[in-house]
């Protein structure tokens, strides 16, 4: 089983760093966005494509086991998105991404947005080729949790901790639930936002900017 | 890869009847809790053994990737429990719920909860031996995710739609949702309840108590 399993994540691995490169070559910044299911993924991204709208050229790969809703509620904002259903699995690998930039082609200078499955665990595996890994996580889901599923929050780079209007009503507190996240990633940029209040959005909207603009000028 | 994971599910599946025998000739219930990580698992757990404790005998097996914290949380309560680290692994399996068994030992008579992995994909495939399985929803996760992660609410026997204290705090329809998990499973029995204000809790223990006597009774 372990040796079947490095050859599957050595496979990947060669796929992702195909995409990375075909990523990089058209200055394309592409994010690998990664949560629980109904940590809000999928509102974050609607709010972030109207607000950025004239700015920044999103498009995006939505991931889940079915149903083509979340692809459908990204088109109605106006931007380009694709629907991989992975059926029984529970991550998106670079295979998937590989077949999807085809069919979605991303224009040059522009941000992907690849919204993985819903989970916390199996994505964390899987290179995809992205620029940063994303983790979104809801304040609704306790202190304690970047302590409990570490391998996530150790591969992410940036983690928006989501629905920051909700903390007057839940037992939790914001500065602990920083604290376990830096424990298990001392490197992590974090961001508290609210997609209904629009609280902390202009810091992830400015880092998204720089990280465009270094993308777009590297290619 | 399709032959592997036939071959891994028929082996966890001979070892799942193992372990649904030795439960049921001891009489004792066992149910497998999911959920995705922060719907509120433990907490319930916590509050059904205070409220329960004087009827009803619980033990629980616990599973997170890291930490003994779950374990730590139930055993204040009074309650035996057992934690199990599955390290990147994203689901408990049938062997080590054996494992668990034999440390725990629990009496018989009695209900033994066994908590998964906090993920909504992955534990739906693997069947622990368990008498029914349990899928604890949080109200904050959106009304759509039965219909993105049908397995698991496929899979599932009951469903606590967790969390009701918050329902004034969102945008979320509790029928609507209660509706998408009917529309995947009709024969779902549905329990909304809120374990910081007790609502709804009776109807799940009265559920509870009634399986528990039928396995007591049929040992």
């Amino acid at each position: 089983m372990i040796a079947l399993e490095t050859a599957v994540l050595s496979k990947n691995q060669a796929l992702a760093e195909r995409n990375r490169g075909w990523l990089a070559g058209r200055g394309v910044l592409a994010l690998n966005l990664m949560s629980s299911p109904g940590a809000g993924k999928t509102t974050l991204l609607e709010r972030s494509i109207r607000d950025l709208g004239r700015d920044l050229a999103i498009s995006v790969v939505e991931g889940d086991q079915a149903t083509t809703r979340d692809a459908e509620r990204i088109r109605a904002t106006g931007a380009p998105a694709i629907q991989i259903n992975t059926g029984t699995g529970c991550h998106l690998d670079a295979d998937m991404l590989a077949a999807a930039l085809v069919r979605l082609q991303p224009a040059p200078g522009t941000v992907l947005m690849i919204e993985n499955v819903g989970n916390l665990v199996c994505p964390a595996l899987f290179d995809l080729g992205e620029a940063a890994r994303v983790v979104i996580f809801s304040v609704t889901e306790g202190e304690d949790k970047p302590l409990k599923y570490p391998h996530m929050f150790r591969a992410a780079n940036v983690l928006l901790l989501s629905k920051t209007d909700l903390l007057p009503h839940l037992r939790v507190d914001l500065q602990r639930m920083i604290d376990s996240a830096l424990t298990v990633n001392p490197g992590l940029t974090i961001f508290p936002v609210s997609a209904y209040t629009g609280e902390g959005l202009s810091a992830w909207y400015g880092w998204l900017r720089d990280r465009a603009d270094v993308a777009r000028l590297a290619a």
